[in-house]
């Protein structure tokens, strides 16, 4: 059978390492660098003739370079007679840019996956989108992992199940709050945003008892965390004891770092499907890998078995 | 018959609005910035439903945003229903990148072909590409203009075409310096680089006479300006007696400013096919603009009328 190699770009190498020691292989030898004008230079330094490639790379922050990088990338690796050549986006950037929601916007997370097919990618692995419709804009099949799983096998390690209420957002969260509550074996609570005029203050209404609860706040992605600093007070005015807040996706854009240090968030516990920069790596901040799962899943892809989004083993 | 509309994006709006003026149109309503986490936000302020549009845009840098840019407003302007999709791009980034020089390179000047047309462009309206193949990687129409009669028109102007004789600074730019010696009547010479052995300086040759005469080094584009300033020395050791340097494209990256400042280089003559910020237009600097050439093109393009390459009066 073919050979695994597993290619690095520039989004998350330390995560690519990660993944590369999960499934046993060496990181494949390649530069991504850029020319004096900023034009994107790929050297792939080594053959890579019939071999089944994973790419590793997160649409994160400089989206646009990231993604270009991995094109640039599938480009190359299909020229030089890749067998087949699957792309690991573990954060799917323009997700968010999935649907017109008014007259004459682009569907760019539809884009975004029309050129990954065209490059050449033949498989895509992707970790929590922001709406599971975006597997449908592909052609070629997709692997769609979770991390929830993950995120609640922190959370029980620590102990930090007992006397929690996991609590969503908004309304368009709650399947996923139910999903890490079944987890935990916790209840679920709603926070119920409702602009009573315009140019009023949202007022936040908490359905469900947090009263004397440990609330965990659950997110597919923290972008500004507005929305969740928010949340956060409004759980600990309606009595919660503590508030930890937890996300697959840590963007952290703009103003989130400083308003989450500024917010009742005990903790902040994400995965490492972005690499954030130091200085976003606050003491409130738990990164737990996804390496380990998304190694998981390349070894099935290679061994043909199917592909358990329930990686983690205490929920097998 | 449709309404002509021009869009400008991000990357030379100067540019656009002097297409816009040459046609005879304002520019569409439109804003492209981002949000906060970097990802491009688009907003088309206007109906554009069975409209002729066209899309001003070069891929000058940053040129992934540039190229986003281009393909987010295409994929806008097909879902409002456009009835067609011109693409204008002046400077078209990644045409070096156009053959495997080496092994497991990409093209991405292919990849970014087949991204514009995947996205929805109908028509694609280039100038002075790097290499003419690059029509080819299209399947759409490409209107392939120059800007030589321009750069002639500049010299003819200025009379300095007296005593001129057009150089060019390699062997696989002499088919272009014969054209601009064809304008300007006047005699062609090329230097001819060669390396003795590895790690010896390269030797300037030049063949044909520059003694007494005032020389014009042409090129397509100037990116790090080391060519070129090493050529005008060349030239005026070989006893010339002024030197000016002529291209299409000012991509004038890395060290090119200081090293024009510092070379005997006593003109620049460029386009304005980039956009170049103020540190960059400095006194030596000319930036003829090619916004009559492209907004004749637009309106043959509309009259359904052949499109002229040699735009400029003076050679029709
Ligand atoms: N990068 C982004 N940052 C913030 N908002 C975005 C971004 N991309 C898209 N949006 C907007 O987010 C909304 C969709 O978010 P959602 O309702 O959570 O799926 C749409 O109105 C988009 O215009
Ligand atoms: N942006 C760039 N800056 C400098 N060199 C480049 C760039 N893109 C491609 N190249 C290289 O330029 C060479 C092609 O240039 P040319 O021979 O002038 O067509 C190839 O070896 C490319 O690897």
């Amino acid at each position: 059978s073919s050979k695994i190699k597993i290619f690095a770009l520039n989004s998350n190498k330390p995560l690519a390492e990660k993944i590369a020691a999960a499934v046993g292989v060496p990181l494949g030898k390649t530069s991504v660098d850029r020319f004096s004008d900023g034009e994107i230079r790929i050297n792939i330094e080594e053959s890579i003739r019939g071999d089944e490639i994973f790419i590793i790379q997160s649409t994160s922050a400089p989206v646009n370079d990231n993604l270009m990088e991995l094109l640039i990338m599938i480009d190359a690796l299909r020229r030089a007679s890749a067998a087949t050549i699957n792309v690991v986006i573990p954060y799917y950037g323009y997700a968010r840019q999935d649907r017109k929601a008014r007259s004459r916007e682009p569907i760019t997370a539809k884009l975004v996956a029309d050129m990954v097919e065209k490059a050449g990618a033949d498989r895509a692995i992707m970790l929590d989108l922001h709406a599971a419709q975006i597997q449908g804009f592909f052609d070629i099949p997709v692997d769609h992992l979770m991390g929830a799983p993950l995120l609640a096998d922190y959370f029980l390690t620590q102990g930090l199940d007992k006397d929690a209420v996991v609590v969503s957002p908004d309304h368009g969260g709650v399947t996923r709050a139910r999903k890490l509550a079944e987890f935990l074996k916790a209840p679920i609570a709603i926070i119920d945003k409702r602009r009573p005029r315009a140019n009023v203050a949202e007022i936040m209404n908490i359905i469900g008892s947090v009263d004397g609860k440990r609330c965990i706040l659950i997110d597919d992605m923290i972008d500004t965390a507005g929305t969740i600093t928010l949340a956060a007070q409004a759980l600990m005015d309606a009595g919660a004891i503590e508030v930890y807040a937890s996300a697959t996706h840590p963007v952290l854009s703009g103003p989130a770092i400083e308003r989450i240090e500024k917010s009742p968030i005990k903790q902040l516990v994400v995965t490492d499907s972005i690499q954030l920069p130091e200085e976003k790596q606050i003491d409130k901040l738990v990164q737990v890998s996804v390496g380990p799962l998304i190694g998981d899943a390349i070894k099935r892809i290679h061994e043909n078995k199917p592909v358990s989004p329930l990686f983690t083993t205490r929920f097998r």
